[in-house]
């Protein structure tokens, strides 16, 4: 059967083992090509295509309720479920999304994005059931770096101690975002050796190659003999002091076999978990070879692997990293943390300087905010690296471990703004109203890669928290705006104007300078500010650049942003306004580039540029100044 | 040696097995006094009495590093760590805190307050001292209620993994605020059974009796035998599979025998935890019958053990049980969760006529906001309670799994605003900046018990997430202003006033009127606005506010709450401020009681009219209307 010709789950139930066979072929071929040309994560859809056309072959979903944590690995679902017309859309604005979606599909039953969250979900969902009399299945499924999550802990807690039945899969393919860490971890590899589950991922793929077809009858009574019943009758660890009934480990590439596993975990009366070896990448060299680097890539060659677009200029992170190093070689306080970020966050190179002082908790920032902490309180000087969105994840620790005792910690929040493909759950916009009420935090947002070289400098004297923000993108503004000092508190004129000025956050700056030249071609003047420092306000300037009008840029939500904090500070001051906002609306951001949402917000320079046109020409001007303020 | 002449551990190094006894014979009385004059947390302080007589005997503390998780059970610490002399200043205004701060002593190395960061803290101390080449022991005491919260397991994971010599010391007494859930406390009691720990509660307590000193050798030598050695060889389970070194279980009130554990545990190359079972309330009658009145107790007489005070006005807390189980009786699709607060917010009351729909998570709000919001996803109308300072743990649930989703969840916010006593870590003032900027919520607050009656009435037809916060102590303003409807969205105008708007939220209503009342009487006309809907702003409401100067009060931090937001629509819309808002300052508020705390800040009705006056001098009036507006 065509996979173009799979409409709903219930076109592949009467297949034959050869003919999904054939399927599983041809959609590891539709994800490469298609990652291939939009990016997305390829490594983790790969590894699951068997174990996804055996859920849908053994449910009926949607009626039985099939949940995904993280939701990356929802590719291959999305092709089973009617959506391999619009597949080419991937990630596209406008496209589907590369995470599941109830407005996408019915077939979707839960959003993600952020990890550890389908457990607790599906016990949700599970509960409701029982209260409604209704009698369909639940299904989680959580990789094992997600397991690193204290979310899902609390969830298989509360699921064990009801006895609610559902299924949680564990799709453990040895690794997460990055190699997994955690006594878990190792947990799970005894389990695999003491289940009789003799092979690392090397010799699952051997195995496998020496099979002609996967999951003949012959490997199948092989696994029923030697671990399946071994599992029944061996029920002691982790899973099990939870109360759950534990299953496994199964081999995740032999589908037949996983039917059999499924079908059995469908009779268990009160929660179940299965745990499913899998090879991240399987089926595609490249990304077998380098899994994490093939997690979630931009577009690439399929023959080579290679990236299709080189960046000239280093990221934000690894200028962070290059920094780090040279303060850790100084100074034996330093140490970073990371929340399975290493990589994208850059301290994957801080930690082959210095392995023994990265650590890498897993995915779990609420306890990596605390043990920073811990690690403050008795003279480290920790850096702790996450992405903006997950640091929401440790709002609470943020505030009630760290600033509250005004710990010394630097929090280094990477991928703050639209983060462009990955869309709604991965935006980090939502940072700066987190961070802003909290009590004794500097807030700061370098104008570029070198700014934040300067910040990074400047953090070692800094006697309380510290928390820097910047994009996925790297900015350069050298050339035009050499940057010569950074001062905490205190904000960079860049360009002078005499009509207006534009207080511009972070990545804002850069097109606060578009916007001025712009202008300047129409003889308005527009001041550019750099407000590297976001708490404190620079409250001199401020008062200062108060007779014009304001505008305040920030690639933020309004709400309790900058601009909110800049009007609340002129009008407590009773200083004249106007003050117009730019920024993110009170609305979810779907996904897109990042170029496409910010015209589609009216973000553009040219747009704000127009915006502020029309204002000035309603205001007329309510002071002059010449140049250079 | 009596108690008063303890002024470092130092000083109980050296007492015999009598000594102590009598020592902890004078703790408990000490506990037992000062908290029935005082209020504050009892039964775990009692529990835990020999406990720490034992750790600080073993140990050196500060340069051992002892962590109390939450920290309410550390009053026993603080008497013998040099603040016998001002104990009897327990939670009140100046005097010392219910809880560790390391601004009081240098025997108190992390504050806390919420549950489940100890282990994470002394882990990050741990790897602290071993990157500085230093030598001593880090101690952390956790609740069996603590564990129940996912960041524990994210830091034994983490501990466990890197094989860290720390040593974790759970202290069980079988329940946290509230009788413990959670498969985790069921596998505690396999291995007390396990174990050779052969009693419940009432045994030990009859045990105990029966011994004439606690912790004579016979009893000691039987425990060896039987528990010990036994535990030494069946090292499986829970903790174990995390990597931990398991001790246990132990007899929490065998002094001697605690000491001889933590000796052991001293010498472990690695993570261990020691299980050690306590009786909540121990040593007073009143307290072991009703531990969980006992656990945090306002000021009672110690012979009845009833309250000084009976407050004659229902809490908020009861009338939105009252009005739940009303709805719940209509509607089957009404379910209660809660987070190991069922008693604090009410929900027990609904759990006796409701014990089916009742999902009390444990210590767990990350996974209580995501499993409600799995229930939501399936036809369920979940109400989630919770106090508002530890919702700042699901600040990511809340924008991920609900608000993204528009799930028609209710979250009901109890104890927002300041606690009084209980002090900065519980304080509810970040909820209004944690939830404005998140898209699609509906955020109220009530003025009285009536009005948020009214609200939960109208909560079945909301189609997407609602917030409602509400203070600890009742309000009701019914008599002089009765509460007839709510509609979301509407304010309220209570009382005329031509010269100035209050514009005042929930708590801050009664002390607007209060300034009105003040106002009134030197001639000033000041209109008082209940804005019970916080998000959206009734923005026609505001427009035609804006004729005069608007003052916003709020129980809650100024930057990013509702005045905030008022500015920040005025503004906006060029409507022509002053704006003058009430609220707490950006700086942490210490405990005392709310009174002595508003006056402090400068927030009481008298203080806030006084600025009101100045400010209106300062201003001739824009405007003038006659009445009712």
């Amino acid at each position: 059967m065509r996979l173009e010709d799979v409409k709903t789950p219930q076109d592949i139930k009467n297949l034959s083992q050869d003919e999904l066979a054939d399927l599983a072929r041809q959609i590891r071929e539709t994800l490469v090509t298609t990652v291939a040309e939009r990016g997305g994560h390829l490594a983790s859809n790969l590894g699951i295509v068997e174990l996804t056309l055996a859920i849908h072959r053994v449910f009926d979903v949607p009626d039985d309720k099939l949940i995904f944590d993280v939701g990356h690995q929802s590719y291959v679902h999305k092709l089973l479920t009617g959506r391999y017309w619009r597949f080419h859309t991937l990630r596209a604005f406008g496209g589907i999304s590369g995470f599941p979606k109830r407005s996408e599909s019915p077939y979707d039953v839960f959003d993600a994005g952020h990890a550890s969250t389908a457990i607790s979900a599906g016990l949700g969902m599970a509960r409701a059931r029982d209260l409604l009399g209704e009698k369909h299945q639940v299904i989680c499924v959580v990789g094992d770096g997600a397991m690193t999550g204290g979310m899902c802990y609390e969830a298989l807690n509360d699921a064990g101690s009801t006895g609610t039945k559902m299924i949680v899969i564990l799709n453990d393919n040895e690794m997460s975002i990055a190699p997994n860490v955690g006594a878990l971890s190792s947990h799970l590899t005894d389990l695999r050796i003491s289940k009789g589950w003799t092979s690392t991922k090397r010799r699952v793929k051997t195995q496998l190659e020496k099979i002609p077809k996967i999951g003949v009858p012959l490997y199948r009574f092989v696994h029923r003999a030697k671990s399946f019943l071994k599992s029944l009758v061996v029920p002691e660890g982790f899973f099990t002091s939870l109360k759950f009934h534990y299953f496994g480990p199964v081999d995740g590439h032999n589908e037949a076999y996983l039917e059999h596993i499924l079908q059995q975990a469908k009779g268990v009366d009160g929660p179940c978990l299965i745990h499913v070896i899998t090879q991240k990448g399987h089926g595609y060299d490249k990304a077998e070879e380098q899994p994490e680097r093939f997690h979630g890539v931009p577009p690439f060659y399929v023959e080579t692997g290679n990236n299709r677009e080189v960046s000239t200029l280093p990221s934000f992170g690894s200028v962070m990293a290059e920094e780090l190093i040279r303060l850790a070689g100084t100074d034996r306080r330093v140490v970073a943390v990371t929340a399975a970020m290493a990589q994208g966050t850059g301290m994957d190179r801080f930690g082959k300087q210095y392995g023994n002082r990265l650590f890498d908790v897993g995915i779990a920032e609420e306890h990596a905010v605390t043990m920073a902490s811990g690690m403050a309180a008795t003279g480290l000087r920790p850096y702790v690296a996450i992405y903006a969105t997950f640091f929401q994840r440790a709002y609470d620790q943020l505030i009630h471990d760290t600033a509250m005792q005004h710990l010394p910690v630097v929090f280094l929040l990477d991928r703050a703004g639209l983060v462009g493909e990955d869309g709604a759950t991965h935006h980090g916009i939502f940072d700066l109203a987190e961070t802003m009420p909290v009590p004794g935090l500097t807030i700061l947002a370098p104008r570029d890669l070198e700014e934040l070289r300067l910040m990074m400098r400047w953090t070692p004297s800094a006697a309380a928290p510290v928390v820097i923000r910047y994009g996925r993108k790297p900015v350069d503004l050298e050339e035009r705006f050499p940057c010569r000092r950074f001062v905490p508190g205190t904000w960079e004129v860049l360009l002078p104007g005499a009509d207006c000025v534009l207080l511009a956050v972070g990545s804002m700056v850069r097109e606060a300078v578009s916007i001025h030249d712009i202008l300047a071609e129409e003889g308005i003047g527009a001041a550019v500010v750099n407000c590297s420092t976001v708490k404190p306000l620079d409250e001199g300037a401020l008062r200062a650049f108060a007779d014009r009008p304001v505008f305040t840029l920030e690639e933020h939500v309004l709400t309790g942003g900058f601009g909110s904090a800049v009007t609340g500070f002129l009008v407590a001051e009773e200083l004249p306004p106007p003050v117009i906002t730019f920024g993110l609306p009170d609305t979810f951001i779907q996904h897109g580039s990042r170029g496409q949402l910010l015209r589609y917000l009216g973000l553009m320079p040219e747009q704000m540029a127009r915006r502020i046109r029309v204002a000035l020409s309603q205001h007329p001007q309510q002071g002059m100044r010449t140049s250079g303020d």
